[in-house]
């Protein structure tokens, strides 16, 4: 269809080749480089006009240059009349700051989704938001895709036979892996962590059986890796047998990786929606692909976008 | 007056130390740093609420980390029940993006006037933009103050009897070198680029009369130094006495220092309106200070701020 045209900026360009080969379409052609002071250079090099342009952006680290290389993209894409401008942002960024935890913050979640609409995107697909109000955030459609259905796919095989328990690490991860417990008909443990006193250690307190069963830790974002090898360490001296853990977004910054390979953690399952660097690609680290499900998010909005042309 | 805060984010904190001496208050406390992930983290140590808030920051490089702390320091300030969000901006970053020069091209500098009035700025006060149609980029008031005046006051003394011509480096500068001929009395001169055939070096041709006098080169910004250093051997091969140069923007990046150290230009008069790193204050720069323009224009609409209060 030449009116579907699947562009790629620079955070997950091996995501985006991926995709491009499940939807069956060659990678819009674009430069998106840097002046010599460090300005972003964006050339669109083939025209554009009236199609449904998907752009591919994770607002990963570097993440303040990745939401402006997607920014300038979008204006470049409107400015080129592009008849919808619908971006694919794997792994949303600042989801973490969706809230005023304390006066005076910034809501940036809320304020990167302003300045998306404000660029001119019509649609955005996204996946396992860090809280799923941020959808709210947006006045355009947003499609919101899961990683649960990928990553317990992944176990479903090869744990069969074997006793195993899906575990929270915090309280808010509870939904997430009772969804993952549904799908791998096991049960649920919590692990509820609690300060007795200020500045005394955290106790980490388990909710539910563990002992002598395969844990699989489930969380959305493991970013320094502090509290998820907490978790498993804290499973593992509770008798659990052994264990895995997954997430989504491997964000993975500052003493993670070191972390990992020092805890009780077997393998840590996660997804491509963040790129990982070379260093970062530990044997303890499996990767699947999100290229199939957002492939799919993809031709599916298309054609609805096709079939609303012909009722236009 | 307890209503006037003023703020620093990271582009130039040593400007804004000045401005605020100018003024005579104290700088707002806050703390702009980051997440082991690299993502923004501000906060804003003290209350704003129903206070006139000016938040200096130049769009210098990086500058894609130096918008992004810009825009969420908007949100955190509007958030907080600031009055009025005054965005002081010494240096615009993106300004040459200010049209589409080639097909599908984005208008990078119009994308960010949006986005900063997105994010909840009331005001802008900035210096010498590449294009003065940049001000009909943003819907609210905006103070466009200008660097003539205090680059002309430095060779007002010090070229005394002397034969001086003002030289504008291309066409485009020409109003600018005009302006600064009027305040030191002074003839004008003009680099006239050509090239003669498609990939065939460029023909600098001297439009005025430049032998044996002190040429003075005025440009807005100073970026990779490559115009000016040819202008500059140019007028020296046709019979300048001498080359001064100046500008307001000293971005200088990449060869920029090399350049400017093995040309024919004397001294290089600049403004502080970016940040100059050590390694680029080399003896030929003399750096002027902004800190009095920006600091009076801060008074002025603070003053005005006030008085309309007077009348809500
Ligand atoms: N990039 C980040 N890295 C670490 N912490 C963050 C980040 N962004 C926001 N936060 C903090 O994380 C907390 C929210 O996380 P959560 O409680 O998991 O929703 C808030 O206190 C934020 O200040
Ligand atoms: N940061 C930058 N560094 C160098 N050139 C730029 C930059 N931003 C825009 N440009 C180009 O500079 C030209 C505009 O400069 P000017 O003709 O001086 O207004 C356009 O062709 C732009 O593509």
């Amino acid at each position: 269809d030449p009116n579907l045209k699947v562009f790629s900026l620079n955070s997950n360009p091996e995501l985006a080749e991926e995709i491009a080969k499940v939807i069956g379409v060659e990678l819009g052609k674009c430069s998106v480089s840097r002046f010599s002071d460090g300005e972003i250079q964006i050339n669109i090099e083939e025209s554009i006009r009236g199609c449904d342009v998907f752009v591919i952006q994770s607002t990963s680290s570097p993440v303040n240059e990745h939401i402006m290389e997607l920014l300038i993209m979008i204006d470049a894409l409107k400015r080129a009349s592009a008849k919808t401008i619908n971006i694919v942002i794997p792994y949303y960024g600042y989801a973490r700051q969706d809230r005023k935890a304390r006066a005076r913050e910034p809501i940036t979640a809320k304020l990167v989704a302003n300045l998306l609409e404000t660029a001119g995107s019509t649609r955005v697909i996204t996946l396992d938001l860090h809280a799923p109000q941020i959808q709210g955030f947006f006045d355009i459609p947003i499609d919101h895709l899961m990683g649960v259905p990928i990553l317990s796919e992944y176990f479903k095989n090869r744990m069969l036979g074997r006793d195993i328990v899906i575990v929270s690490p915090d309280h808010g991860g509870v939904t997430r892996a009772r969804k993952m417990a549904e799908r791998l008909k096991a049960p649920i443990a919590i692990i509820d962590k609690r300060r007795p006193k200020p500045n005394v250690a955290e106790v980490m307190n388990i909710v539910g059986h563990i002992e002598g069963k395969v844990a699989i830790l489930i969380d959305d974002i493991i970013d320094t890796a502090g509290t998820i090898t907490l978790a498993a360490n804290a499973l593992v001296e509770n008798g659990a047998l052994e264990v895995h853990a997954c997430c989504t977004h491997p964000v993975l910054s500052g003493p993670a990786i070191e972390r990992i390979e020092q805890s009780k953690i077997k393998e840590l399952v996660v997804t491509n929606t963040i790129a990982l660097e070379d260093e970062k690609r530990i044997g303890k680290i499996v990767e699947l692909s999100v290229a199939p499900l957002i492939g799919e998010a993809i031709i599916r909005v298309h054609e609805e976008q096709s079939v609303s042309t012909l009722f236009d």
